[in-house]
């Protein structure tokens, strides 16, 4: 038997049987609903709403998870149930990853452009019987003569050089990269690199031109795997599943960096083949799952990564459509946690060359901090959870319409605001920040986090709660005890991090001249809020920076610079290491560090 | 409309439309019918027998090409036949390019194992949380203890290695290739390597330990190209029609070595994914082809290559299906019709390093031929045709089972050989050379070629021929005039191409200390049949030597050492070439050179 599942306000539909549950219907539509467990059942977030037709009966874990209202209403977990009939479904803001607020915009950072790929114009004398040159030949002594002695030229390129060559009446222009020619064009041809920083949650893109260093679009986007799992861990366990299964998941992200790049070159109104350099950061993870390699490892003590030095691919070998001889190029990682992006982002604020002493916080649903003092680097990576971007919190949701956004309690009076103005359907990470240390400020919670008695607290079953927002015919937004417990294992992880680095170093916190706080959570944040929850050290508020997509900008300084791309393995080779679950007396620690 | 076409004594059958001619039908079935012209009705060789049901009318084409008493048999040529209703086919042995001889033996040289990849033994420490290198960063830093410094593992590798390192409980084996770390495997796991010289018609395949240099297995196979034409204009024409049909010859050729592999590792119970390391040699059209290089401009004046360099590509990428890292490496073309091959002929004849004056000969479709005198190497190539493959002569076939190969006329008294000693079906290059030698002796064919009245001469319509065997219900086998004429071709040609080297380097035939004749024809030929007709200088028996597949000799030793590789360089560099054609009056020149 096979039903019409149909997903609405998203207009999608297609074929199913009974046997598969709604969220397996959703990722075969593309609808992206949020699935932080990766369809385990667990974290309760693939919430939809049946309009029309018959599903399957209320499973087991549903009748924990829903309110008698929801059910009258007809919300159900798509990951638990099946259609009977064909069926209609609602899928509320709150359930999917998009629309949201993603980050492109990040430092600009001035770089003397020197690209690993340089575009050459020659001029070549035709073969004749007597001098039968091949065109490699032809091209290659034309070539010394400008004082370029590549190799080697790319099979792929070899198959389009006969052509271009003739068609251009032999003068042409040629991408030598070092030893090798990478493209060959008509003279004059613009070559055109892209970076990428591929984040656990979002994809930022850059289309830069080689010769100039311009940046001629820029674009953000969802990365797919969402649906597969928020958090690294969760993909980790699908990619360990099967050989399919990891496949699948370096599927989406090649396909989806295509589609950003093809965007990119529509809006520049130039072409794919122009792109014959990439550069691509990501955490350890994703840059393992990128390239196809094996996570398991990743996933076990001591989180080994497979491969930790910066990278050369052939794009084509990956499936990415740029120009057929185009490499991508993946910066070094750091360790199992500690991937390629931070690597960007240290090179972006460059810290590696500060003579003061600066921290810098890359916070998301892994937390990586740096500080640099007297010129030694160390690092540190924090398991902060993905309680900042919403979830496991009970109306927590990623930064999309109708989330909110910033909170103020005084004297009893509540501002809420939403992104965009909407209605509140939910609350995101900054907004969660925001909310708490407005509860710590008023009293509401105790030193230990503990919610007390207040007019404005209600008592819901047995665990208390703050009331947010009143919802027609919905429950109301709430953020409760749970929840307080929840952000403070995320902010005690990082303040924890910041703790183990000055005592690593030997230094109070009032020694730090600066404070980076990177990623797009960390742009959004309000860091006097941090602060009062102690997640960030208390120091005057113009020590401190918001820098935005760090990552991506360290991505295009990398794609613009051979220095650039030095300076990261560099980076990477200098950076002390430290394993936080190697403190001493960590658990104590750790229950401190969660105190506001 | 669909027909059953069936193919005996082959026993192949399909399902064909009236649209599909015979040749398309048994293309489409692998049985290898000869196709000179590649399809275009002007060779006369694809001939089948209709045993059953009905064809197309006899064609044009056809009405000059079939004898009435071969039309009553039912002969037709299958290129311009097409089924009418299921029908039944009996293919002649003559029009079968299989079985056939096929050469892998040839020189054995002695070299000094010296590969460009070696395996090394390491043992690894497992990572703790203290020190938690990556995999990749643990297997260099132990290769670098032992003198091995690769700077990158071959993403294909990387996807394997955690697996590999943690299976064999941290002690592995690393093949390293220079740079570049390209497999992993067991401690002590034996690497091959596999070589292969493809020929226009033949390809010979060897498999080779790395380390040892010993010969594991060798094999021969038919150039699968061969329905598709058999010399390489035909085949240059055909890719030249469009992409698929270039691709079509590329994929042949890819599935002809990944089968040969496969079959060589059976016979040496290997596995296939030990060979990580491949040495290619063909003429520069078949290197084009081999790697998907476009071949317009080899077949048009002045006749250039696209690449001569020597060039590595990764096997996986052509589709080779060797070890996944595994390189294929093609030694360098010296110009358009001067390959490869001849290159790797010139590397195993050892004349590069000989202080005697050496003539080297590779007699084929196309003829390459070389000179060393004081040190100093010139080539020249020759389009001598396919009439030594039999091709363009009535009755000529190639060296297949019932061939004539050996033709003796003393004193009126024919002797005549066949291969296998079959009945007579046709006859091959060698019986051919053989009696138009004798015919010559016995002054039945004059200085000019012409043949003159003799008792076993019989006119033919205006054509004279002589009656070679007589066959029961079948016409004779016969040597016409125009068969000895297009012997004249090609002899003529490889006489000049010698005669020009001589000039050249301002030498008489008797200051030639030696002459090597390459190739599997040379292997069969009668030196002295061939000085006779003046296709070989005439010289003292004991200065000639027959080598069999050289060729395939020069591939193994480029397999097995990175000198010979940088030699074969080194020759294709040094080795001057001379374009016949523009030897000075060329016409009269040739015309000469063609009387005997």
């Amino acid at each position: 038997m096979s039903f019409i599942v149909d997903f609405e306000p998203v207009g999608r539909r297609g074929e199913f049987s009974e046997d598969d549950t709604l969220l397996e219907c959703a990722r075969q539509l593309s609808v992206d609903l949020v699935s932080i467990c990766g369809g385990a059942g667990s974290c309760e977030r693939c919430k939809v709403q049946v309009i029309a037709g018959e599903v399957s009966e209320l499973s087991f874990d549903e009748q924990f998870v829903l309110t008698e209202n929801e059910v009258a209403q007809g919300y159900r977990l798509a990951c638990r149930t099946y259609p009977l009939s064909d069926v209609k479904l609602h899928v509320p803001p709150e359930s999917l990853t998009t629309p949201q607020r993603t980050q492109v915009e990040g430092l600009n950072v001035s770089v003397e452009v020197d690209p690993i790929l340089v575009g050459v114009d020659v001029s070549l004398t035709p073969p004749t019987l007597e001098s039968p040159k091949s065109d490699s030949m032809n091209l290659f002594s034309v070539l010394a003569e400008k004082g370029f002695q590549p190799s080697s030229i790319d099979y792929q390129v070899m198959k389009e050089l006969p052509e271009v060559i003739r068609s251009n009446d032999w003068q042409i222009n040629t991408a030598v990269r070092g030893e090798e020619v990478v493209a060959v064009g008509a003279p004059g041809t613009r070559w055109l690199g892209f970076a990428a920083d591929i984040g656990t949650t979002k994809i930022a893109g850059y289309l830069m031109d080689l010769a100039t260093g311009e940046l001629l679009a820029s674009k953000g986007m969802m990365n797919p795997q969402i649906s597969y799992g928020e958090d690294v861990v969760s993909r980790i366990v699908i990619a360990n599943k099967s050989l399919p299964d990891r496949d699948r998941l370096q599927a989406m992200l090649i396909e989806a960096i295509n589609s950003t790049a093809v965007e990119l070159c529509k809006e520049a109104g130039v072409s794919i083949d122009q792109v014959v350099e990439a550069v691509i950061v990501g955490n350890t993870a994703i840059h393992h799952l990128f390239v196809g390699l094996p996570v398991k490892q990743l996933g076990l003590a001591p989180y080994t990564a497979v491969e930790d030095q910066a990278i050369d691919i052939k794009g084509r070998e990956l499936g990415l459509t740029f120009s057929p001889g185009a490499y991508v190029h993946l910066l070094p990682n750091i360790a199992g946690y500690v991937g390629a992006d931070h690597v960007a982002m240290l090179l972006a604020t460059r810290i590696a060359d500060s003579h003061d002493t600066v921290l810098a916080i890359d916070i998301g649903t892994n937390t990586e901090i740096c500080l640099t003092h007297e010129g030694k680097m160390t690092s540190v990576s924090c398991a902060s959870g993905p309680a900042f971007e919403g979830a496991h919190i009970k109306h927590g949701m990623r930064a999309a319409p109708g989330a909110i956004e910033y909170v103020r309690l005084d004297n009893g009076k509540l501002e809420v605001q939403t992104i965009g103005g909407e209605p509140p359907v939910g609350i995101c990470g900054s907004g969660i920040l925001d909310v708490i240390a407005q509860l710590r400020k008023n009293e509401i919670l105790e030193h230990s986090g503990k919610m007390v008695e207040h007019p404005q607290v209600r008592q819901n079953g047995t665990i208390k709660e703050f009331v947010l927002a009143e919802r027609n015919g919905l429950e109301p937004i709430t953020i409760s005890q749970k929840d307080v417990r929840e952000l403070q294992l995320a902010k005690g992880a990082i303040r924890l991090g910041i703790e183990a680095l000055l005592e690593n170093a030997g230094i109070d916190k009032d020694k730090l001249d600066h404070v980076i706080i990177a990623g797009a959570f960390g742009t959004f944040i309000n860091v006097e809020s941090a602060i009062t929850i102690g997640m960030l050290p208390e120091l005057p508020l113009e020590r401190f920076s918001q820098v935005g997509n760090a990552a991506g900008t360290g991505a295009r300084l990398a794609l613009l610079s051979r220095r650039e791309r030095a300076k990261a393995s560099e980076i990477a080779a200098r950076d002390g290491y430290i394993e936080l679950a190697k403190v001493p007396r960590f658990n104590l620690r750790f229950a401190q560090a969660t105190y506001m």
